[in-house]
């Protein structure tokens, strides 16, 4: 599927929060809303926060990006905005480059939307000393509104993530045995996600009996025993489209306790599913899945059960949290990742990848295990 | 060697810098600063940047780490701060819960050495609200300050991070050949990485000819052709400490032209890491580069040559540039980093680790091939 402004951009919806808000631009600043506006995944703006982009969004017409000269092929290669201004760094602040480019597009007296989550302290009283006109707006919640409702190519780019590094994940446990490390396996892990198309990882945790109580450990030189409980929360970057799953094997033959927990942790998963719709809040698929543990004996552990995913991979607000009273819509993709605790060295975790259809949940990517997933004992 | 608060904080520079502001404490805020007061590595500081954690570093006394509930078990575990605080996320703000500990130490109307680099305006803002009696003082340049000081043990960890990325290039391109394309290639680099103790990669360019241009592009579906240049910018994450490597090689046997100009850019950058010693100025530096390659005829085109190097891996300022006055010290670990631009087609570029000695340069990690490395052809 062509990668255009026209595929890949909400603009109709960015349109409307400009119009709600008031604003004249909406002025993106972090990896994930320049990704989303421009095409282009900057690594360095993760890597070296100090070299900022901007694309510039003004609420009718064409954007503009900025960017760090290092970055100006990338820009012109690789994203569909053609005009593409640059700046030197150490030679002038990216502030001072941004100044300048908002006065050329007339925007040096707008209102801006801005987004204060991300953009640092100091940066931002460098932006109110050098555009004494402009009128700054935190605009973080219409950036996550924009980007929460996924175009087609965007739910096609991160559903062929998310089943790459699923089936990365099966082939490297099929081809695992007790006796190994969490740290071998968990390299055989990334090495099957690169062989099946990914730059790298985005982010892994493997960690085996009493290691799974870390819900982000690294994995360690402890080898995986007979009787042990897997678990892994895992993604990676595919032309900086991410994946995020987290799936549960045991190695050996499961007890019966573990099968026990691990039925109860997939009907409760499987319920929660089966209640998205647009409408409901998040809130109320968290209690719903509160409810549903604690109707079996089970105490949630986790302060949410999900989230919207982010075209990097990650978070993005709203999360399925007990204060999120914000209504799930229709084209939102959610993670949903619940938790069991069975015992204090066996935590199990599920995390599959919802579309949100008008009619209810569309499940794009599940791992299809109804029974705990073995590796060789 | 052991990991503890003696042999990985200079607490003896923070202490200093904690005098000269006139600074109570000071409050690591960013993934690298807590990081380093701490000894855990919280990766979803990086992938979650909502969920805060801090450390309270008082001037005297013990340090205080504040995580959300989700990572106490790591920071428990991992880390040498015995006294560990949570919050539970979405019930509490960050902040909310800082402002309470700081009262419990009694440093609510203390002066606080902040992260203005790195801490939102919105969560600086919600910091001025909720500590009033607090003074923030932005304390950027004095955490580089501490930080930039390597100690022993940090020179070990991240020497072996370099040694064993290098050689994990090295045998991914012995394994090279040409037709293959710059991705498959780069998989390689990843997978010897994984094969050599890396938790994953931190950061992976991989370009021949054309895409050369790029600095930092995404290695393609192009493959290596005989007579290209081929180059490198990678990393690989040892268990938070990160590598930073770049590295050129050629497919088939080189042309005149290519040993030619990667002789010019082997000597420029030998005699730039010659001028480094204490005293010496990051501008200075930068300057002799540029100069290196004038005399010959080239023009040097980075706006910057080199940095300090950030126990993650990446840049710490200051960085080798034309503003940077600062002077070099005994015990920062510097890369160096010039590239040269021989044809539209092929930027070369070298990234290697240097320790700054009383007497000089020492280097730690340098691509021992005077010739240009030779990818099969």
């Amino acid at each position: 599927m062509e990668r255009s402004r026209e595929t890949m951009v909400n603009r109709a919806e960015a349109e409307r929060c400009m119009d709600e808000a008031g604003l004249d631009a909406l002025l993106a600043v972090s990896p994930e809303n320049t990704f989303y506006f421009s095409g282009v995944f900057i690594r360095t703006q993760v890597s070296i926060r100090e070299r900022l982009a901007f694309v510039i969004v003004p609420r009718k017409g064409e954007e503009t990006f900025l960017v760090c000269n290092i970055e100006e092929s990338l820009a012109r290669t690789q994203g569909w905005i053609p005009d593409v201004r640059t700046y030197v760094e150490f030679a002038e602040s990216p502030i001072d480059a941004l100044a300048r480019v908002l006065k050329d597009r007339g925007l040096d007296a707008a209102r801006l939307g801005i987004e204060a989550r991300y953009l640092s302290l100091g940066y931002a009283e460098e932006m109110a000393q050098r555009l004494l006109q402009a009128r700054r707006v935190p605009a973080d919640r219409f950036f996550n509104r924009i980007r929460n409702i996924k175009t087609a190519a965007q739910v096609a780019l991160l559903t062929d993530a998310f089943q790459r590094t699923e089936q990365a994940v099966k082939e490297a446990w099929a081809a695992s045995k007790a006796g190994e490390t969490e740290k071998i396996v968990a390299e055989r892990m990334v090495q099957e996600m690169v062989r099946h198309g990914a730059d790298g990882q985005r982010h892994m945790t493997l960690a085996a009996g009493e290691n799974t109580n870390h819900p982000h450990a690294r994995p360690s030189d402890r080898p995986l025993r007979r009787g042990d409980i897997v678990m892994t929360d895992c993604g990676a970057m595919f032309g900086g489209y991410g994946s995020d799953i987290a799936r549960v094997g045991a190695v050996g033959t499961p007890s019966a306790a573990q099968r026990d927990a691990y039925r109860i942790l997939y009907e409760v998963h499987r319920d929660t599913i089966a209640r998205i719709r647009p409408g409901v809040t998040f809130a109320a698929l968290y209690e719903h899945c509160r409810e549903g543990f604690a109707r079996r004996g089970y105490k949630l552990p986790n302060p949410h059960v999900g989230h919207n995913l982010s075209i990097l991979g990650g978070h993005e607000e709203p999360l399925l949290h007990p204060y999120a009273q914000e209504p799930v819509r229709a084209g939102m993709l959610l993670c949903i990742e619940p938790s069991l605790q069975m015992a204090p060295d066996a935590r199990m975790h599920f995390e599959d990848l919802v579309l949100v259809k008008e009619d209810g949940p569309q499940i794009l990517c599940w791992w299809d295990a109804r029974e705990l997933e073995v590796i060789a004992g």
